[in-house]
């Protein structure tokens, strides 16, 4: 790994240094089981939001809960007289639920240490790597940085309704008055462990559920089979209706043959992607199929269903109702709201009986890779991880960047530090010191980078 | 209601005055749980069982317990020296399951009764008219037979596993050493609550469940999404597939003018219909196209999917897993091995990941109305209801029935004593005295008529 500075020897060693603080951090953190609003967890993201509050304060930062209507942000701040420039960095406390019963190692709310065959500390927990982890990254960097005294001014905007969509992000940042020239988000996540990647654009999603209902009560399916209508099996006509029409594939802007290069430069591998989601069964193995699959096209997925027999084996009534949830991603080019009207019109034809009840709508992000926060972010992943980070788009969805964007009028970067091993959303959930390590050191180098002013210029390499 | 000997007179007067002891013989056998094998209630189907021989008992036949390799059976008879002929009367013991929370009226395993505004007694629990309310019709009407001295071999076969196909039912049939002239069964509906009928011809069924995996655990929508397969949406699509096809419907041999001539006198009213069954939206609301749908033509039904997110809202993951539960009513000229045959083809071609598996298999029943047992339950319900049964089929399917004609040898034939709105595997589920005292003297009469032997010609009126 190329040093090539004293002051990037000094932040690497500080950087190597933070394990013990990062792990105790980190456990705090993960021991608040912030499971998104909604699930009844509005207490533990309370307590999670004032221990993250401590947290930037024992480190010198001045922090605060921002109140909303939903549940509060943190936002936490490393000012300095004369600052060259300000940034904003963006994290989220909320977590997805966790089933303690799926998971393999420990649980989901009890933070493990582990150790694995390469010696690298895992950080086991619901949130760890999503995104916790990554938020301490930075927050341990802006706290050498303060200490370094760099003229620049570090914000964070810890919010704790990520995972639903972020309701209330906008009233957050109006109430917390946050400003910044620049925007970084760390919530996103490379294809390979062996390849720094750096996202640019994020997909978008329309989501909700279908409901339907026939009867006031159950039904023999001997005795009224063939007129009493069936919900069930009426909402799975009505998907693969959806499934098979174009109104949720049209508008696509395709990536350009830039874009493509990028993608195939990424060090996207099909066997570590399949491992580290547990897939056994893949739509495709070709591995720019599945880049783009993932990355540039939308999808539309089935999440559940309610309604009828649930129970083992077999009850052949007709049920009375049914519920069916769905979600679709889309991508570059798309409006969700275009989609729901289309989406609407779609079931009125097909099925007029069916109540759409849409949860959630978010439009698609594509970013810009020029500017200096995103030359920054460039040139700090390069020094920590030894190799320029590659472009690359995330097939998830993150509501607050568009909000950021917009509130703000600053541009926005991505520095991702998870992996898809790492289990965003899923059981076992970790996050690891090489990449904590490596995150750490990223974002002091972006941190210096950034506070040699908007004038600068970017490196050449 | 036309009496026309001393005898009738004299059989309807008992039946009249049997209200006590069918409300306490009623409350004793409901209050036992005899929820089908395989939901744990099997000590509940033994008492159960053991109360049923009882009532058999203290009203004078004898009775006993037939071990299977499943649950019980019980055999009861009123046998008498020089009977001209010997009937069997199938009924089952065994009740669908009952979910407490989706019942108006009382609780499933609490017998009640009410009065209705016509002061029509109403027995109320589950079992009360699917299936011991009419078993215990014909149990009274036997006691009376044996007290009248009647020449008739009368014996009664109540099984505990009616509702998930029977599957030992032949080997209780074969340990009771059965034999019967004729057999008459009592487990069916009419259309109307004001015209009597009498079934001939049930429908079949194959019915299963559909497994896919496709991950070891659940994976994030948007990071996966695209090349991650989802077992909920294909499960979903497949289903569409069957739905659409044609194997399934392949082979019928529809009605005849003279059945169609027969279902438009059968009094089925599609506002009695639609009330009785709480539905409130139909696949078509023809009178003759609603009997067709349930009578003689097949049905692909979907009861249940499993996997993904159960809860309330939504979670956008893509589950690694799901099953779905379905089931196909069959008729007249379909087999049921053919069409399993025909449906692992058809998935296997669509999907053929998708696991199969088949958890009950029935052939379709098409029963004659000739013959002497079916002119003495012609006259049998003539008397009893004051006018001849209307000829009719039955959309439900009982998988005794072609097991008792196939190891008897002996013709079958029909009494149905419930109606639609006595709610059949549904909440609330009842049976009425009007039904009851009806049934008692209309398997009095028909008794009396099977006493007078083989060689007897049936009345003409």
């Amino acid at each position: 790994m190329p040093k090539t500075d004293l002051e990037s020897t000094a932040s690497d060693h500080y950087a190597a240094e933070s394990e013990p603080w990062f792990r105790g951090a980190l456990g705090k953190l993960v021991e608040h089981a912030t499971v998104s609003p909604g699930g009844g967890h509005e207490k533990e993201i309370e307590s999670g939001a004032i221990a993250a509050r401590d947290l930037i304060r024992e480190l010198g930062g001045e922090a605060a809960l921002v109140e909303t209507a939903g549940t509060p942000a943190v936002t936490g701040r490393f000012a300095r007289e004369g600052a060259r420039a300000s940034v904003l960095i963006y994290n989220h406390l909320d977590v997805q639920p966790a089933d303690p019963g799926t998971w393999t190692r420990g649980t989901p709310f009890r933070f493990m240490i582990e150790e694995d065959r390469e010696r690298r500390f895992l950080y086991r927990g619901r949130g760890a790597t999503d995104d916790k982890g990554p938020a301490l990254c930075a927050l341990r960097a802006a706290a050498y940085a303060a200490a370094q005294k760099l003229p620049l001014d570090i914000r964070f905007i810890w919010e704790t309704e990520e995972e639903i969509g972020s309701p209330h992000f906008g009233e957050a940042v109006e109430r917390a008055r946050l400003a910044a020239d620049y925007v970084i988000v760390s919530d996103t996540i490379w294809p390979s462990a062996k390849t720094p990647a750096q996202s640019y654009a994020l997909r978008g999603a329309l989501q909700g559920l279908f409901r339907l209902r026939t009867a006031a009560k159950e039904a023999h399916s001997g005795l009224t089979g063939g007129v009493a209508r069936n919900p069930i099996r009426e909402l799975c006509l009505l998907a693969a209706e959806i499934h098979g029409s174009r109104f949720w594939q049209s508008g696509v802007i395709p990536p350009g043959p830039e874009e493509i290069t990028s993608f195939m430069q990424s060090g996207f591998d099909p066997e570590y992607f399949r491992r580290s989601f547990a897939l056994e069964k893949l739509e495709t193995e070709v591995p720019l199929e599945m880049m783009l699959r993932v990355w540039a096209r939308p999808t539309f997925e089935l999440h559940g269903l309610i309604g009828g027999y649930m129970g083992p084996g077999l009850k052949t009534a007709v049920p009375p109702q049914a519920e069916l949830k769905w979600s679709f991603r889309l991508v570059n080019g798309q409006d969700p709201t275009e989609i729901e009207v289309a989406l609407r019109g779609f079931v009125a034809a097909v099925n007029p009986d069916v109540e759409i009840v849409v949860t959630g709508s978010l439009a698609p992000y594509t970013g810009r890779l020029d500017g200096a926060v995103c030359a920054a972010v460039r040139e700090g992943m390069t020094r920590a991880f030894g190799s320029p980070p590659v472009p690359v788009r995330e097939g998830g969805s993150i509501g607050a960047v568009a909000i950021l964007a917009e509130k703000l009028g600053a541009p926005v970067a991505f520095l991702p530090l998870s992996l898809p091993e790492h289990g965003y959303h899923a059981p076992d959930e970790y996050f690891d010191w090489r990449q904590a390590e490596g995150g750490i050191r990223a974002f002091a180098h972006t941190f210096a980078a950034l506070a040699q002013g908007p004038d600068r210029q970017p490196p050449t390499r």
